[in-house]
Parts: structure tokens; sequence; C-alpha cells
């Protein structure tokens, strides 16, 4: 308490002018997004807090830049990402954002907490602690995501409790499984109450969900969405009292669709997500830069754009002392190259310049050690080619996997498939290959196995252990033996991306950090990714789709139709397995 | 946790039609605080929340009503008011004004605990609880006001700690005393942060502040103003990151001049507050129904003053459940016999009517038990005629404090008075009346004595426990004996209002609660009030301003130009003591 009284007696002192501030950006045209203004004044800082926002010039500092008249903005704020998503851990993800102007984000470690449970939103946390970048934490609501799989972690309302005291956890995070609000289910409703009684914050996730359902999980406690793929389904959702986060992503792109259900009236219940971004896409584009550009490109007015990526999603978030400049307010700001596409020229966070021209420029944030229960989280069974047999009689029908490219969707194709020694055999002239998911979490056994339909490799095998939303070691392949040694080369390096073929490693991307992310430099993690894409055109030299986007949700049971985990084929119409073999009765 | 669980699996279960909702206002014309729209829809109601918004009619409840198309508002949300202004105690206060649509309040008990300290602050917060009305707490932050006068207590930042973790407080109320914020006062930064880091908000005071003060407002964590009287201003606060509270009471009236700082693009950083308003006003027009109204009259658009009214206060105060019609929303709610004046027909709280044609309809919220301490708050001492004399060198000058009708402010006058054997004699033909402040808490013995200018009584004197913001006992007066009568009748009653003549009591509104508030039905209390003012007519036929608000500021020593507290006579100036008497030098 002391240490923060003396910091704020002297933020006041600086304010007063009975003190030099810390630093002076002179000359900007500052973004008062209060009321959608601009304002020729320069920024004062002290101890990372605008002490001044001064249009008479009569502040001085112990150092000083010439915005030279450049539009200067708030900190950006991503309401709602994945970081795992990105391959990076938190600080090195901080490091590829803040050159684009994103000086907060609001994760759901999602995928790592399933793969490592609370040990795994700990890692996140600390990690995060190292990031120059102000990184919230969401608790994951749904590990496991279903109870059709093995995923490496349960956790329970009384697991999460402890986090909900943690100064960087905001609330519980994109609440999935709709059933079991719409049914109350007690350990959902435990996990929902605790958060909304620490006066934390509960998101939604609903995906295709009509106001009725809504209703019944707006009664439940839960406040923003995401998943609007409409303006008119945007309106709803703002009607019914929620926040509306308006995502562009890899996957999936929603603003152009959904901006049109801001107006002026209700704009302040709109904020800007990703969800999910790719490494590269991220290193090129940055994330809310972009939404904020697009917007612009839509015809919204740049400010109005600008409000929903600071303080819409401060307020949402309940972040205080963000989304503005303004006295009393954290010192992040950008000072763009130019307006309309939103590209900063350099970024500060806290007062202290982190980013110019795109680079980062600040030597701190070194990624923590990573704990070595992360870093071995892969267990992969030694297998034989017999662990790999998908017995089937002669003549009969298969239950098949049609992939339907870059969607996350599939469809159940019902075909002839070829056979020998009473087994199946892949066929690269039917496209008919080989899909295995190998439980990798506790040493269960579980390996499923299913044919696929629609990923063309004409040779090789492509195995992963990004397989949402349990991680499990995921294998496609045209061969049993290409498919052993991408799980072996799998195992070897804890996880990540391998492609090979005719018995040789063609590329790897090793993602050791709970088998998801990569503990490499962004940039050399981006140009594996670059050859792993490379090389992917070896075995289907046709690809035109994302494969590693359309495989990753292959394993994922609550989305359509038809998914393989490690306890086997899936029917997701139907809620409960079938078997590959058809017998006719 | 599991009775919240059983509830919430209740009112979802409602809000999914598997079970009959407890109450349905069918036919409304909902207000959308969200959109700024109207929607024809039934408001569903189970366990006191907002099941649905039904525009289809396919919901069933075990009881019904219909609005037959008539306009349905949020309940109404007073940003700022001091109960103990209105005399009534908190249970009283919510039967007056639950009729007018107010449903939420936030109120700064600092009167009271200027009176009883903490014991003040937990009896209005018990109280509270027994109200049909929903009464959050502010903690008052500057107890005592200044240290030229004594108070009932004294509150320093870990008194009031303890008080940040109840359910009902919000945070740390007006931060009044600018130059400790702007000085850095150890003790009043840690009442400021301690609120912070509870996430809490910290109301501020800025009268007359400059843009320059107000950042080392901002800057300490100050996050409201109520107290701007040009849009100018407001434009500015708003500018710097506060939330500016229009004010308009029964002493201020700032709306009219605040309002046209009001835009759609910085609407919602704005609401509405009363901060003190007398019991007769609040009887007759409500309180925030009327800053409705006015703004309507003004030229705002109807549902821009609600959403003001509501939505925005409940975000200011993050209430998150509150402001709002729309699912998982607290069924507050009035039915508008007539939309521009705001006028409710009918008012539901909870989902339940509480309110209808003006008239309470509820049998709950009886006051709770008053502990003695609070009942018991009056010493004033037996005074003989010796003690109120005024030593006076005959032909020498008075300062004289100069009241100006119906304003906080004083003037200091100077001149000559009449002298009898060495002593001060009023005098009614030049309107030169004694005045006198005892403390009246710790049997200190302090008696300050002083000349009044501008009060016009003929005869008599008038007494009072009401006086702003240590409550000393208060009298003003013609001649010693009738003073002396006031008192003893004011020790009688344990404080209030007395007026008295020719050695008899005239009128007399006892407020037994701290000195300060009535135990009386507020109906009652107000027919006494009406009483005294007709018997303020007998001492002084020509009255023609609020003489009781005039009289409840002498002793208040920040307002200048000269006041009169238990130590003396106070220049606010100079700030110090000054002698009745002018010696010349």
């Amino acid at each position: 308490m002391n240490d923060k009284i003396e910091r704020t007696q002297e933020r006041i002192l600086s304010s007063q002018q009975k003190r030099k501030a810390d630093f002076i950006l002179r000359n900007a045209q500052v973004a008062d997004v209060f009321n959608l203004q601009w304002k020729k004044a320069d920024i004062v800082v002290t101890d990372g807090i605008i002490v001044a926002i001064d249009d008479e010039g009569i502040f001085e500092a112990t150092y000083e830049e010439d915005a030279n008249g450049g539009y200067v903005i708030p900190g950006l704020i991503d309401g709602h990402i994945h970081i795992e998503s990105s391959m990076l851990p938190p600080s090195e993800f901080s490091k590829i954002l803040l050159p684009h102007g994103i000086t907060t984000v609001i994760t759901d470690p999602h995928e790592i907490a399933n793969v490592a449970g609370a040990a795994g939103i700990q890692y996140m946390l600390e990690d995060a602690q190292s990031a120059e970048m102000d990184i919230y934490v969401m608790l994951p609501s749904s590990v496991p995501a279903t109870s059709f799989e093995n995923a490496g972690a349960t956790l329970n309302a009384q697991d999460l409790k402890p986090f909900l005291s943690h100064p960087n956890v905001l609330g519980l995070a994109e609440v999935m499984d709709f059933p079991a609000v719409l049914n109350g289910q007690k350990d959902m409703l435990q996990k929902i109450i605790q958060t909304e009684t620490t006066r934390n914050i509960v998101d939604g996730h609903g995906a295709g969900l009509d106001a009725s359902q809504i209703r019944g999980y707006r009664v439940a406690g839960i406040q923003t969405d995401h998943e609007c793929v409409t303006a008119e389904e945007a309106a709803t959702r703002i009607q019914q009292g929620m926040y509306v986060l308006i995502r562009e992503g890899s996957a999936a792109k929603n603003l152009r669709d959904v901006l049109p259900a801001v107006n002026s009236s209700n704009a302040r219940r709109f904020l800007f997500c990703t969800d999910d971004k790719h490494l590269d896409e991220l290193i090129d584009e940055g994330s809310i830069n972009h939404s904020i550009s697009l917007a612009i490109e839509e015809g919204m007015e740049p400010l109005q754009a600008i409000q929903l990526a600071t303080l819409n999603a401060a307020e949402c978030y309940r972040l205080y002392q963000k989304g503005a400049l303004a006295e009393g307010y954290v010192a992040d700001f950008l000072l763009l190259a130019d307006l309309t596409t939103c590209k900063p020229q350099a970024v500060w966070k806290n007062g202290k310049k982190v980013a110019e021209n795109g680079e980062i420029c600040t030597t701190r944030n070194d990624s923590i050690k990573v704990p070595s229960l992360i870093l071995e989280s892969v267990h992969i069974p030694k297998l034989s080619l017999q662990d790999l047999a998908i017995p089937f009689q002669n003549g009969n029908l298969a239950n098949i996997i049609e992939i339907e490219p870059n969607q996350l969707i599939t469809h159940k194709k019902v075909a002839k498939v070829e056979v020998e020694n009473g087994v199946f055999v892949p066929s690269v002239e039917d496209d008919y290959l080989k899909l295995a998911v190998i439980e990798r979490h506790h040493h269960l056994g579980n390996i499923g196995l299913g044919i696929v339909h629609g990923f063309g490799l004409k040779k090789g095998a492509v195995a992963t252990t990004v397989a949402h939303d349990s991680h499990n070691a995921l294998v496609c392949g045209t061969n049993d033996a290409d498919i052993l040694l991408a799980l072996a080369e799998l195992q070897k390096m804890q996880g990540g991306y391998v492609i090979v073929a005719d018995g040789k490693v063609l590329s790897a991307l090793p993602l050791p950090i709970a088998g998801l992310m990569t503990d490499l430099k962004a940039e050399i993690a981006a140009e594996k990714l670059h050859d792993l894409h490379k090389a992917l055109l070896r075995l289907n030299p046709e690809l035109k789709f994302h494969l590693f986007l359309t495989l990753s949700f292959i394993a994922l049971p609550v989305i359509p139709s038809i998914k393989l985990t490690d306890t086997g084929l899936f029917d997701v119409t139907s809620f409960k397995h079938i078997p590959i073999e058809v017998i006719s009765e």
C-alpha cells in the first residue's frame, strides 16, 4: 500500500507540474474516445500513467518525442483470443503484436488447459507476466470439451475458483456447453456464479443459438458473444443485453457481415476480437488494427472504429484504466503512420516505446522457463503396424469422414473401400486415406481409427498434436509405415507438425510447449511453418486449401457431422460412436 | 452457493418455458436502452429476474397484468444522494420515492457519519436492508469535513476499510478535500487506493476545479463529478475521463445548464443525480423522474434521457444487472402514465408491484430499531445567559456574517453593533441577530458565538441540529432567553428543528435519528415541516427565502466567505478563525 501511495503521490505532483514528467509525446492529434473528437495536444506521462493531455504546451519532461501532428490513439485491445492458436507462448506473442499496436489481449487458454489443466493456465499467467503487453486470462469453462474423448485434464468449478482472485484473471471464458447451461447443470452454474460473485465477467459462445436459447444464457449470467455471423443476429444479442465481439480471425471472418448492426445508439456494446489467428497472418497484418482498417473500409467513422477497439473493450472487460487517452489512464498508445489503415509508426506501452516501424524495440519480456510437465506432455505409445489395422469385410460399405476444405464441419460419406487380408487399405486414387487419433496424455492406450476423404495426399503422412479440443496425436496418411514414422517423430519432438513421405521426414515444426506452442522465436517458427506448407505440396501438388486448419478440427466431436476421437468414430448428428464398417442388417 | 444455483436453475427453466413464470406484464412498449428503441413485447419475470422480453406472446405465468400498450422503462437510478437531507431514514425514503419510479439510489451517508461515525454508516446499511428500494452506499471520505470544527466522529482509511466488502457498498463518496488530494495526503490516498483495489468506484466533487486540478483528481483515481454547473465544464470533465452526474436537487439545480453538453457520441458518460433534495419536494415531484421530465422539456429524446437515468447510472456504478429491460436483468420497471412527464402509473421492484398511481402498495420495509447511540446523539449542555454573552467594547466594529438568501456562500460585513453593559445586544431593527453553534457530540463545552445579518427575524429564535457538516446545535435568535429555550427544546427532542418566540415553542419537527432524520411517517413529517414554515412567518412575516436551508450551511467552513463553527468565527478566505470584535490597531 505504501508503495502505491508513493507512486500516486509522484504522479499527482507531476500532474500539477511540481515535478518533471517522465515523458512527453508532443504535437499529437489525440483521439478523444469519449467525445469522438480529435484534440491537438501533448501527452504527458509519469510512472506509466497519463498525467496530462496538455493543449497549452506547458509541461516539461525528462524525455520527449514529437508526433509531428500525427494521429495518436489508445492501445488496441483484443477482446477474445486463444493465444495458443498463434503457436507462440504469451511472451513471444506479445513481441509480434505490439508492433501492430495491440497492447492488451484477453486470452482464453482453452487449448493448453485441455492438455495440462490448471498447470497450463498457471504457465500462461506466468509467462504473460514477462510480456510487455498486458495479457489477461479468462478461465476455460469447458475442459474437457466433451465426454466423447480423452483430454489431458478435467477442470471443474472448484479447480477454477483459486484463479478468480488472480489480478490478471478477468472471468470465465466462452461457455460453449449450452445444453449444460440450459439444463441447469450444477457444476456449470457453479462456474458461472462463482465468477459473478467475484465481480468477474462470463463470456458466451452463442454459435447458432436462437433468441430463446440466448434467454437461458442471459439468465444464467452470460454477458458476451463473439460468434455472431450476421448483423441481424448481432442486433438481437445487443437487445438481449449482451456485448457483441465482432470477430475477424484466420478461419472465422465475420466483420463485414456483422458491422452493419453497429450504429451511434448501440456502438458502446460492440468491440473487436480475433478468436483464432495464425502466426503468419499475425506477423503480416496484426489483429485488431486490421479490424479497424476493415471497419473504416466498410464506411465506419475512424474514431468510432477506434472506440470499439479501445474504450468499449475496456468497459466490457472492466479494465477501468484502459482504452482511453485521458488523465489517470494507462499510457498505452500508438502514433499512426496512416489513419485509414491503422498502421502504427510507433507504439508506447506504459509510456515506454516498445515498437517502431513494425519492429519491437524493447529488451524486456524473455519467456519464462517452461515447467517440465508442460514440456513433456506428449506420450504416444510405441505402435506397431498391427495397432493401425482396421479389420474390414471385403465388400462391405464404410462410414467415411468427408472433409469440407477450410471448414470445421464434415460430412458422412458411405462407400466401398479397398480391403486386403481382412483389413482396410488406403487408396490415393479414391482419396480414401487412413486417419488415427492416439490418446497422448495419460498412457490410456486409446487409438481411434477412421477413413477420411478429401485431403488428397498422394503419398506419405501428416501428423500433429494440434487437434481441437483435446489435442491428442492426430495423423492422416497414405500408408501405415509413414503413419508410424510421423507419430514417432511427433513423439520425439514432443508435439508439433510433421510431414513424412517414403520413410523420410520432409519437414517439421516442433511445438514442445504442451504440444501446442513453439519455443522458437516467432520469425523462425514462421519460416518453418512456411517450409511445412511447401512440403505439403510434395504430398498433394494440387492442394488449394488450409490442410492443417481443416485437419486440426477433425477430432472435435461437437461440430457436425462425423468426427474421429481417441475413442473412435463419432456421429455428431446422432451424438454417438459408430463403427467404421457398415454392417448390413 | 447451492441456493444460488437452485434459483438460477428455476430462472433458466422459466426462460425456456419449462416452468410457468411468476409474472408477466403484457402488451408493453418496452424501452430498449441499448438500441434506443421501443419494442412491443411482454415482460416475463421469475424470481425477480427478467427471463424473457417476449414479442410473440408465448409465455405463461402464475400472475399477469396488462400494460395496455403503455411505455415501460427500467427502474430509475439516482447516482448520488444524501438520504439524510430528506430527513427520512432509508426505509421511509424508499416508500416516498418508489411511487415516483426510483428503484435504486446510491447514497453518501456523509451527514450521519459526521454525527455517529461507523455506527452511522452501519445503521444506514441496515435500515436500507429493510427497504424495498435498492439503496447502495458510498463511504464518506471526509469525516470530519474540516479541522476547524468538532464533528461527532473521525473516519480514516482504516475505519472505512471493513465496509468495502459489504455487498451494498459501491465505493468511496465524493472526495471533497481537493487540497488533500493535490498535496498527496497519505490517508486520503489510502482511502482512494483501497477502494480501487477492491474494484469499487471513487466519486469526486469537482466544484469550481479547473482542468489542471481535475488532472490531479483523475491521476489520484477519482472517476465522477456531480458539481458541474455549465455545459462547458461538463464537456471538459468528460474529455478528462470522468462520468458527469447531472444534478437537479433542491438547492443546486444544474440540469438545464449542463444538458447541452450531452450528445449522441458522449451520452454514455452522463447520468442524473439529486445530491440533496427536501422532503416536501421529494413527495411532490420525486427525483430522477423529474430530471427525465426536465431533460425532455429541454429537447432531449425521451429514450436518451431514460438511458441516462438507467443504463448509464448502472454502468457508472458497476451494477451490471440493473438499468435495462433484457433477459438476466433485475425486474425493476415502471409503466408510465405519460412519457414526457415520466409519471409512473405503476412501479415494479424485483418483479413485484410496489406502487400504483403514486401510492406505495407494499407491506414490507418497516424501519429497523434505531440503535440507542444514534437516538441519543444530542448532548447540548445546560446553558445560562452568561454562556451566550459576546463581550464587546462600545464603539468598536464587528465582523458580521451576512447571508445570501438561498445560497451557501456568505459575505463578511463590518459594522457597528449595539452594546449594553459590555456585551453585544441583538437588534431586530438593524437585523443584527445572535448566532450560536454549540458542540453537541462529545460534551466538549464549545460554544461558538457570532453575529448574523439577513435572516430578518423580528422576534424569537430558530434552532436546529441540521448544520452541515458537523451537525452541531445551531441557533439564531433575537434574544438570549428564546435562544436558551430553543436549545433546551432541541436537547429534549434529541435534535430537529424548533421555532420559539416569547418564551413559547411555536413549532417543532423532532429529528431524533442522529439529530438529522425523523422517526415519523413521511407524510406526518411533511405536515410538521409545513407547519414549521408557517411558524417561521410569525418570526419574519416578510420571509421570501428558504431560511432553514440557508441556516444549515452557515456552519460549514469550506464555503466562502465567513462562517461560524463550535470553535468560533471562521474566515474562509484567510482560512483562519477571527474575532467578532474588530480591534483597531
